[in-house]
Parts: structure tokens; C-alpha cells; sequence
């Protein structure tokens, strides 16, 4: 039987429900293909700083490191918006990715057939969308130094960070985006601001030296203001998108939000080795958090993505996905996803029903 | 009788084509309300670079300094895209910016009823969509240094850039946008990263510390990936928006493709005194320049902007206004907001049925 290690960072807001989902399905899925699953829970975020004053605890990262792979809820909430940076929850997100050296974030944006009216754009853009976003996820102005609070020449208080790319972490990112392109429809537009920036020309330098050694995949350029217009306008133009932290993190939601359905969608953090992230792109939603309302279909999804990517378990990770579709076809749905003529049902229900199909 | 300078910059594209537009619209305005233009064209962008190898030639900058208003067509083309940095069109415009020290930059996004439907969002979305984005316009990471190409501590290729913010570019974009809210729907929604970034923490520490001052306007925070998203689920929500340099060129856009008609919507860039910088949205449009396709509604809204920011005459302004919705209502329209049972129809002829109801 093979055996693997998950951590379950179920972190704040909606996180746990969501978790405690995915978790009952991955459990007897994995049975099912003769994969045993052992859990550990460790705390993240805002739940952890409540519990032991840091927002990524060493036993958290430790656990995730020797994992076979993360399962991570959702981080932040209201409680903690005003803490100083060392203490916010975001910190520890953004040290649990460091820390896991997880550089490349696939966030795809799949319009779902029966979900196509949840889309504020009209069905005739909406449909068939199906781009996938990979965002440099360790480097960047998220964690370029110098960085901080200043005083300029004139006795002036100031606040800066630095973009930075180095030529290896724009090569790594852009290899994973080509060889996603290439599984996916060939095309590969890689977004910047090189006409205003010298980390986006270089950036751009090295996207277009690499594209000799995948001549099968189609390169194009945009800077990042036209693409977020084009994904309004014609969302289909896109295949694979690869960008930077800040571009990738405002480009995959706007793109998600097109999809009208950002409860659905899962995402996927990868490094060279070592355990990859798995969360879901929603928020921890603390405004509906404990009151069994949130959508943990996006949750369910990223294991899914967990067992294809993270473990190189593809039948089970397709058992699941399949479950997805069918109960979305059998017609239970969470508010968030509600329409005339479902179901409509709570987030432990769901799960329920997601395991009947399995 | 009243009299003024206008600098106009054509620039490249279609820039020429509306520009001429908007003068000749100008001219016959102002007479009827007493003012005297007194109109000089000079060169900038890649215009500028044909003809004099700079973006922006020392005496564009001066006469555009010297004069009560500069009126912009568009600037950029394929042709220069490949160009060094100190020689690509978008120099020149960012030079302009700095030199002018228009800091400033309005950028409303609003739905005319007579084109709804030509906005990808569902009609029950986008109508009546009415905010405007004030970006900063001369600071950020766009001016911010150190910036360029250098070398790790492991010896490989580095390109970077630097995001900062002063306390007083914060406070007096800050104040811009309080005003406008103020006279607008009294909203305001203040848009940053202070979840990761110092920059942006600073940002919102000033503004929170400047919204004493105007108890009226009501003040929100917003993410900017949040904001990307919340642009595209329920636009209605915003009333005014400021924001950084680059988030603002990233929502300003994306907010003016949501109201479908990108080519209605002009922008305006003003410093604390000396001339201010109006310019439609929309870029040069290479592929349709000298074919006399343009829209030139922006440009001609951004002549109105001019007399009415610019020079402070109001009812000239107004009268333009009038002109421009009176049109939309004969039913004239460019190719790109053309729609069954309206009348296509040139530039140039556009033009002319503008001034008709001028
Ligand atoms: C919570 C925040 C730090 C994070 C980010 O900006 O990366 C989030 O927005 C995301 O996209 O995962
Ligand atoms: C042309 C470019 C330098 C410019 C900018 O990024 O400011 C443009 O996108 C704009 O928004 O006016």
C-alpha cells in the first residue's frame, strides 16, 4: 500500500469547514486506489497567532516540510487586519511558501458549463473560458529587499519596497510555464510592464531567450494594464498566462472572478523538490465563517490536485474530480453558487453528497 | 476676450486623426463663448524619435510648460517597441508627466446608456456604472530609484526597481481624490497591498491619518487584488478609487474596459499649478492609424475636460458635453461602438456631426 504524509493547515474564517471536507473525501478516495493518507493538523495564520504569538510556528513549517504534501484552508480575517507585518497572518503565508520554496503558483480559471451564469460577463464571453495563471510566487516585491520605512533627503518619512528578479527564478518560473502551455493549448503569454520597467525588461529577456527550447509553444507578450482589460474583454484569447508576484496575484483574480464562480476554483504551489501547496483561490470569508455556508468545492478541488500533482496519484486524483462534476450535475449547490432550480445545501452536506459520487 | 495657450501633442497612431478632430471642435467652441485658443502642435513619442532622436524634445516640454493646457492624442507603436529605454515613446509621455509634475491623474470610467450593451459585462452589471480612478501619477515604482540591471551576490543578472511613496506625494494625491468624492457620491475607496507591501502600509497610514479631515467623505481600504476582482463582480460598488502609479494604470484600464467603450473615456492629469495633461484612455491604435477609423469622442471629451479643469471654462466645457451625448443620440457611431441600427461612420465625419450639434 503506498503511504503518504499531508499536512492540513486549515488556518482561519471558513478554513476548517472547508478542510474537514476535503479531508473526509480524500480519506476513503484514497482507499479506494489503495493509497493510505495520514493527517497531521498544524496551525496557520490567524489561528496560530492566537495560539502561540507567530503566525507560522517552527513545528508548522517542520511538519510541512517532511510532508509528502499541504493542504492549506484559508488564512486572515478582520481580528488581525491591524497587526504590525511580523504578526499578521499573511506573514505566515508568505514564510510557509519561503519556507517551502514553493516559486510557481498555478491558479487556473475554468469557466464551469453549469456554472456559466454565475459569471457577471455575458455567456457568450464567459463560456469556455479555461486560462491558467502561473504566478512566481517567492520572489518579487513580496520579498525584494531593501524594504521598509525610511526618511528621504529631505527629512521626509518614506515607505519602499524593491521588485527584484534574479535570472534563475524568472528562468525557473518560465520552464514551468512553457511546459504547461505546451500540455495545454500552446500558448503562452507572459505579462509585464516593460516599458516603464527594467525588472520587467529583464524579465521579458530572459522569457525570450528560453522560448528557443520550446518552439511548439506560441510566445506572446502583453504588459500587465492591457492584460487586465483583455480578460474582460475577451477572456478566451488566453491559454497560459506566466507573470510576476504582484502582476500574478492581481491578474488570477480578476481571472477568477471572470469565471463568476472563485468558490470552484482550486490552486497548486510547486518548488524543485519538496512538498507542494495546495489551497484553495478564495478568501477565509470571515463574514460567514462556523455558520456551515461556505463552498468547499474549490477545497475538494485542490486535493484533487494534490493527489495529481503532489503525489503523482492521478486515478484517484480523477476519481475525485469526476464526484465534482457529478454532484454539480446532480444539481446541489452552495449560496455562493445558487441558481433557480438547485439545491441548495450547506458546506458539510455538500461534502456528503461529493462522496457519494466518489 | 478671453485668451489661452494649447499645446497640442498629436503624438503617434491615431493620435493626429483625433487631435485634429478635437481642435477643430475647439476653436469654433470657444468663439461662441468669447475665449481666444491659440493652438501650437508639437512632437512627442515616437514622432519625436523619428524626427529628432529624443521622446521628448526640450522644446516640446517648453512650450507645453509655457502654455495654459496641453491636449495629448496617444503615443507608442510597434515601430519603437524594441528600443532601448531612454528611446521608447513611453519615455517621452513619462517625462512629460514628471516635468509638468501633473501628479495627478483622473481617470473616470463611466457607462453612457447609449452603449451599454457594448460592455462584455451584463447589462444589469455594468449600468450605471459611474467611479473614477485617481492615480498617482509621478512617484511610485514608475520614478522610483535605485532602478535598472546589476548583479547578485551570486554573481548572476539582476533587474530591479524601487516603489516608494513620500508622506507629502501620499498626502496631496491623497487630498485630490478626498476632494473629488467629496463633490462626487462621498465615497472613497483607498486601494494598496498593506498586507505585504511598507509602501502600501505607509500609503494607508496617511490617508487614514488626512480622512480626519474630511469627516463627510466616507473612506474604505481595499486590497488591490481584491479590488481587480470587485471591478468585475459589482462595479457599482465604487464611487471614487485612489490609488498608487502602477495599481492605478492596472485598475484604471481595467475599469474602462468594463464600461465597453474605451474609446469614450478621457483622462486629465493635473499638478498643484501650472498646465494640466488631458488625453483620451485609449492608446495609438497602430493597426488603424491613417485610416481614418478612429473614435475620436475621447479626445473631444478630453478638449471638454480642458476647458472645464484646465482653464476653469465651464459652459464652454458643457456645451462640448452636450455636443458629444447629443451625437450618441443621433445615433453616430465609430466601428468599435458600432452596433445594428446605428450609423457608422469615419473619424472625420464623427467630427463633423459633433460640431453640427456643438
Ligand atoms: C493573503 C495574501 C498575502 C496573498 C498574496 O498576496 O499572495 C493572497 O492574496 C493570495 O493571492 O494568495
Ligand atoms: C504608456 C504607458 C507608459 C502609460 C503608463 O503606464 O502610465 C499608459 O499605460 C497609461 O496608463 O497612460
Amino acid at each position: 500500500k503506498r503511504s503518504y504524509k499531508i499536512t492540513l493547515l486549515p488556518g482561519d474564517g471558513i478554513g476548517p469547514e472547508v478542510i474537514s471536507v476535503a479531508k473526509d473525501i480524500l480519506l476513503p478516495t484514497g482507499s479506494l486506489h489503495g493509497i493510505k493518507l495520514e493527517f497531521q493538523e498544524k496551525l496557520l495564520g490567524g489561528a496560530a497567532l492566537d495560539a502561540t504569538g507567530v503566525p507560522l510556528p517552527d513545528d508548522t513549517l517542520s511538519a510541512a516540510k517532511q510532508s509528502d504534501a499541504v493542504l492549506l484552508g484559508a488564512i486572515g480575517g478582520y481580528k488581525w487586519d491591524k497587526n504590525e507585518k511580523h504578526l499578521k497572518p499573511e506573514t505566515g503565508l508568505l514564510q510557509l511558501r519561503e519556507g517551502l520554496q514553493v516559486f510557481a503558483n498555478l491558479r487556473p480559471a475554468t469557466v464551469f458549463p453549469q456554472l456559466v451564469d454565475a459569471s457577471t460577463l455575458k455567456r457568450e464571453v464567459a463560456e469556455g473560458v479555461d486560462l491558467m495563471v502561473v504566478r512566481e510566487l517567492t520572489g518579487g516585491i513580496y520579498f525584494g529587499k531593501p524594504r521598509g520605512f525610511g526618511t528621504n533627503e529631505n527629512g521626509e518619512e518614506t515607505g519602499f519596497n524593491t521588485e527584484i528578479y534574479a535570472a534563475h527564478e524568472i528562468d525557473r518560473i518560465a520552464r514551468v510555464a512553457f511546459n504547461i502551455a505546451r500540455k495545454r493549448g500552446g500558448k503562452l503569454c507572459s505579462v509585464d510592464k516593460a516599458n516603464v520597467l527594467e525588472a520587467s525588461m529583464f524579465w521579458r529577456k530572459r522569457v525570450v531567450a528560453l522560448a528557443q527550447e520550446y518552439p511548439d509553444v506560441e510566445l506572446s507578450h502583453m504588459y500587465v494594464d492591457n492584460a487586465a482589460m483583455q480578460l474582460v474583454r475577451y477572456p478566451k484569447q488566453f491559454d497560459t498566462i506566466v507573470t510576476n508576484n504582484i502582476f500574478g496575484d492581481i491578474l488570477s483574480d480578476e481571472a477568477s472572478m471572470i469565471t463568476g464562480s472563485i468558490g470552484m476554483l482550486p490552486s497548486v504551489s510547486l518548488g524543485d523538490s519538496g512538498p507542494g501547496l495546495f489551497e484553495p483561490i478564495h478568501g477565509s470569508a470571515p463574514d460567514i465563517a462556523g455558520q456551515d455556508k461556505a463552498n468547499p468545492f474549490a477545497t475538494v478541488l485542490s486535493a484533487a490536485m494534490l493527489l495529481k500533482y503532489g503525489l503523482g496519484e492521478v486515478e484517484a486524483a480523477e476519481r475525485i474530480e469526476r464526484a465534482v462534476l457529478e454532484t454539480l450535475n446532480r444539481g446541489f449547490r452552495t449560496a455562493d453558487i445558487y441558481s433557480d432550480g438547485t439545491k441548495l445545501v450547506g458546506c458539510k452536506q455538500l461534502g456528503e453528497e461529493i462522496l457519494k459520487s466518489v
